[in-house]
C-alpha cells in the first residue's frame, strides 16, 4: 500500500516532529541506535534517515556529538474535512444492564476477581512512583500554592510527546491536553465533535464503560464487527458508512481491543483512517493499551497515518503506571483549541504532583526496563490462564490468545451463559466480566472477558476450575 | 417568616442529621457548648434542644459522659416536583470574550495580578498539607495500588458531611460525591437535571466561568438582577419565573456570591428555595466561598432551608485550602444516583492523596485556627485595598464592602469603560477584570472585578494609583 521507501517514511516522521516542535532546533537528533532499536530498522536505513535529513539542511552534524537539528519551519495548518452519510443505530441503553452487573460485584464478597482490566498492586512500580511524589513534595515548595495549568504540566506533555514518536506519532507537547484518565480524553473528544443524537461507530463487542459514555452524553451508537484475528471489519465499516445515516464519528482502539486483545495490521490502520477520511467521519482512537503490547518496537497508532488531521488521539497511563494515578492525555489536532475550552470548563487543569511525580519516571531509563518486565509477566499469566481455562471448560470453548495486556476473551459453546455464570460465580466470591455488557446486541451471551492481571496460583486455578464446573452444571 | 421556634429548628436540624446518618447510633451529640458556638444560641435554646431529642426518644444522656444518639428512624422519600414555566433567555455567546479577556492576561507580563480569586500562595497551609501527603505516602503503601472509589474517599466525604452541619445543612456522607473541584460539581449539577437548549437563571451580574459552562453545554441563559446588598432580586426573579419559557434550573451563590461579594438574608433564602419549588426549577447553590464569610457563626446555605429536595449543593476546598487542591463536592439529593452515574463516565473516582491529606487537615482543630486568621487577614487587605481605590480613582466611583472573601467590585462613573482600562493596564503590568465579562448583557461595562487576596503593600498601592490615573486620562 504504502510504497514510500521505508527510510523516507521515518525521515517525514522526523521531519514533522522538528516542523511541530516536537523535536526544537538546537537538539541533539535520536541516534542511529535508538532508531534501529525503536523502529526495528537495518543500520543501512537508520544512516539513509539522517543522510537525507541532512541533505534537506534539517540536520547538521557535529564531530563525535552525533547530529542536532538546524532550523525548524512552521507546521502546515491542517486541511478541512467534508462532512457525509449510514445505517441503523440505536442509542445505547445498556447503562441499566452495565450498571446491575457492577451492582452486584460490589455487593458481593468477592475473592478472586477476573474482572478488573487492571494489574495485581504488586506488578505496579508503586513504590518508585511513591517515592517520586515524596521528592517532589520535599522539593516544591510551592506545589499547592497556584491551580495546574489548564492543559496540563508542560514536562509531562513534553514527556509523552517524545513517546509518542517512538509509535511514529507526531503529537507536539503544545497540542497535548492532560486529563483526569482516558474517560475524561474521551469524553472531550466526543464533546467536542458531536452533538445529542449524532450516531457514533464503535468496535462490537466493545468496553462497556465507553458504552456508559456514549449514552450519558445521548449519542447513538453503530456496532462494527470486529475480530480477535485483525480487529475492526473494514469490510463492515465501509458498507455501512455507505449507508443513509451520517457517522459522525469512529471510536477504535487499535492496539489490544478490549475485549478481543486484537492488534489492526498496519495496512488496515492506513485504510480505516482513510475511510473515515473519505467519509468525514472523525475518527477517535484509544490507545490505553498500547504500551503492554508484548514487542520490543512499539506498533503504529493510526495517528501515525492521519495525514488530514482528522483524528483524535486518547490514551491513559493508569493502566500500565498504577491504577491510583487518574491521568490520561488527548491529542485533538484541529479540534485542540475546542478541547482545551472544554477540559477548562468541565474539570480545570489537573493537580501536578502526580503528573511531575510521572514524568521524573518516565524519563528515567528503569521505565522502560519496569514496562519489559511488566509485558514479560503478563505473558506468563496469560499463558497459564489460557492453558488453565482449556484444561477446565466444557469442550467447545475458545479462548483469545492477544500479544499483550491482561484481558482473554473466551467463547463458550452457544448454548452457555456467561451472565448464569456470572451470578452463579458471585455467590462463590468469584467475579468474571459476562459478554452481555460489551454490546447493546444479545450476540455476546455465550461469551466472557477473564482478566489475567493477578500472578497465577493455585487459588486462581481452583477457581478456573470452579467456573469450568459451574459451566458442566448448566447443560 | 419562620414561626417555628429557634430550639425547635435546631432540633430538627439534628433530627435530620441522625435520620439521614450523618450523625449515627451509639455516637456522642454535640455538646451544649459546641451548640452555643457554632449556632450562636444561648444556654437555654441549647438545653431545650438537648431536652427536645431526649423527649423525642432519639438521644439519652449518660452522666458525666454527655448525650449519645439512641436509634435512627428511617429517612423519609423525597416528594417529587413538578415542571412548570418565562421570560426571554439568551444563548451565552461569551466565550469568545472571556476567552479574549484571558488571552489578553496570559500573554502579558503581568506584575500586580488583581485578577486571581485566590489568595497569595502564603496566605495559605501549603506547608501542613505537603506535610499530611508526606506523611500518607509514608503510611499507604498501597495508596496507587487501586482506583479511587467512585464517590470519593469516604473518610473526606464523612468530614464534609460533619462540617456541613454547622452550617445547618443536612447532607448525608453517602450522598456526598467528591469531584475535580467546584467547577466539575456545577458541570455534573447541570448535565444531571438539564437537556442541552434548556433555560438556565444565573445571577447578574456572575462567575464569567459559570457562564463558559453553560455556554459549554448548549444552555440559555437568563440573566437575574442581583445587588450587592442582599443578592438575587427575589421580585425579578418571581416575574421571570411565571414568564412564558420555563426555567429548568437556577444557579445561585447565596455567600459571598463572585463578583457582588453578597449575602442573602436567611428570609431570602427560605423565600428562594419556595419559589423555586413551586415553579419546578431545580436550585443549584454555590458554596465555594462559604467558609470565608468573616463571622463566627458559619452562615446558613441554601440547603438549610431546602424541604422538597429540590437543591444540588456543590461546593469546592481550592479557594479556603490551596489553589493546587482540586477538590470539590456536590451533594445532589434526588439525582445522587444520576450524578454519580455522570461522575463515573465523566471522570471516574478522583485521585486519594489529596482527599486523604484534606480529611487529616480538616479533621484538625488547626483547620479552624487557619480559617480565623485567614478571615482576619483577608478583612484588612480588604479594607485597604477599598480605602485606595476610594483614594486615587476619579470622583463618583463605589466599591463593596463584602463581608468576607477576597472580592471587590468597583463602579465607576458610567461614561468610563472598564475593557479600556483592562488593555491600558495590561501594557502596564497590571491585571484586573473587566465587568463585561460577569454578564452577556452591556450593563456592566463602567465595573471592574478587583482581588485582595495578596497582602497589601506599597506596590499595590502604587498599581492602585496608577489605574487611578489611567481612568482619569479616559475622561
Amino acid at each position: 500500500m504504502n510504497t514510500t521507501p521505508l527510510y523516507r517514511q521515518l525521515a517525514n516522521h522526523y521531519l514533522d516532529a522538528i516542523r511541530t516542535g516536537t523535536l526544537k532546533a538546537g537538539e541533539r537528533f535520536p541516534s542511529i541506535r535508538l532508531m534501529m532499536e525503536k523502529h526495528a530498522v537495518s543500520l543501512s536505513t537508520a544512516v539513509q534517515v539522517c543522510r537525507a535529513l541532512e541533505d534537506q539542511g534539517v540536520l547538521e552534524a557535529r564531530p563525535r556529538s552525533g547530529n542536532f537539528i538546524r532550523q525548524p519551519d512552521k507546521p502546515k495548518p491542517p486541511a478541512p474535512a467534508a462532512p457525509v452519510p449510514l445505517d441503523s443505530a440505536v442509542y445505547v441503553g445498556i447503562h441499566q444492564q452495565v450498571s446491575s452487573v457492577l451492582k452486584a460485584s460490589q455487593q458481593a464478597a468477592v475473592k478472586i476477581n477476573f474482572a478488573s482490566a487492571y494489574c495485581a498492586p504488586e506488578l505496579y512500580p508503586l513504590k518508585t512512583l511513591q517515592t517520586h511524589m515524596a521528592k517532589t513534595l520535599r522539593v516544591d515548595r510551592h506545589l499547592l500554592g497556584a491551580p495546574g495549568s489548564a492543559c496540563g504540566n508542560p514536562v509531562l506533555r513534553q514527556v509523552l510527546a517524545r513517546r509518542a514518536l517512538a509509535s511514529k506519532a507526531n503529537m507536539p507537547a503544545e497540542r497535548i491536553v492532560i486529563t483526569n484518565g482516558a474517560t475524561e480524553a474521551i469524553n472531550l473528544a466526543l464533546r467536542a465533535v458531536t452533538q445529542p443524537g449524532d450516531t457514533v461507530a464503535v468496535e462490537s463487542p466493545t468496553f462497556y464503560g465507553l458504552l456508559q459514555i456514549l449514552e450519558s452524553l445521548n449519542l447513538r451508537v453503530l456496532e462494527v464487527p470486529t475480530t480477535a484475528h485483525s480487529g475492526l471489519n473494514l469490510f463492515a465499516l465501509e458498507q455501512m458508512l455507505k449507508g443513509p445515516e451520517p457517522v459522525r464519528a469512529m471510536i477504535v482502539i487499535p492496539n489490544l481491543q478490549n475485549p478481543l486483545g486484537s492488534i489492526m495490521p498496519d495496512t488496515h490502520k492506513a485504510r480505516l483512517v482513510e475511510l473515515c477520511d473519505e467519509h468525514g467521519t472523525v475518527l477517535i482512537e484509544d490507545d490505553t493499551y498500547g504500551d503492554l503490547v508484548d514487542t520490543e518496537q512499539p506498533l503504529s497508532t493510526l495517528k501515525h497515518w492521519d495525514r488530514n488531521d482528522n483524528l483524535i488521539y486518547c490514551a491513559s497511563l493508569n493502566k500500565t503506571l498504577a491504577p491510583g494515578i487518574r491521568l490520561g492525555w488527548i491529542s485533538a489536532g484541529r479540534w485542540h483549541e475546542r478541547v482545551e475550552m472544554l477540559k477548562h470548563t468541565q474539570t480545570r487543569g489537573c493537580e501536578a504532583l502526580s503528573q511531575l511525580a510521572v514524568s521524573a519516571f518516565m524519563k528515567s531509563p528503569s521505565y522502560e526496563r519496569y514496562l519489559r518486565r511488566l509485558r514479560k509477566i503478563l505473558t506468563e499469566q496469560r499463558q497459564q490462564t489460557s492453558a488453565a481455562i482449556i484444561r477446565y471448560f466444557p469442550a467447545g470453548t475458545r479462548a483469545t490468545a492477544p500479544r499483550g495486556g491482561t484481558l482473554l476473551w473466551v467463547e463458550l459453546p452457544r448454548q452457555l451463559s456467561a451472565m448464569t455464570l456470572f451470578h452463579e460465580a458471585l455467590k462463590v466470591g468469584i467475579q468474571i466480566t459476562p459478554g452481555d455488557i460489551f454490546s447493546n446486541t444479545q450476540r455476546f451471551g455465550h461469551c466472557l472477558r477473564i482478566a489475567c492481571g493477578t500472578p497465577f496460583s493455585s487459588r486462581i486455578d481452583e477457581a478456573l476450575q470452579t467456573l469450568g464446573r459451574l459451566l458442566d452444571e448448566q447443560r
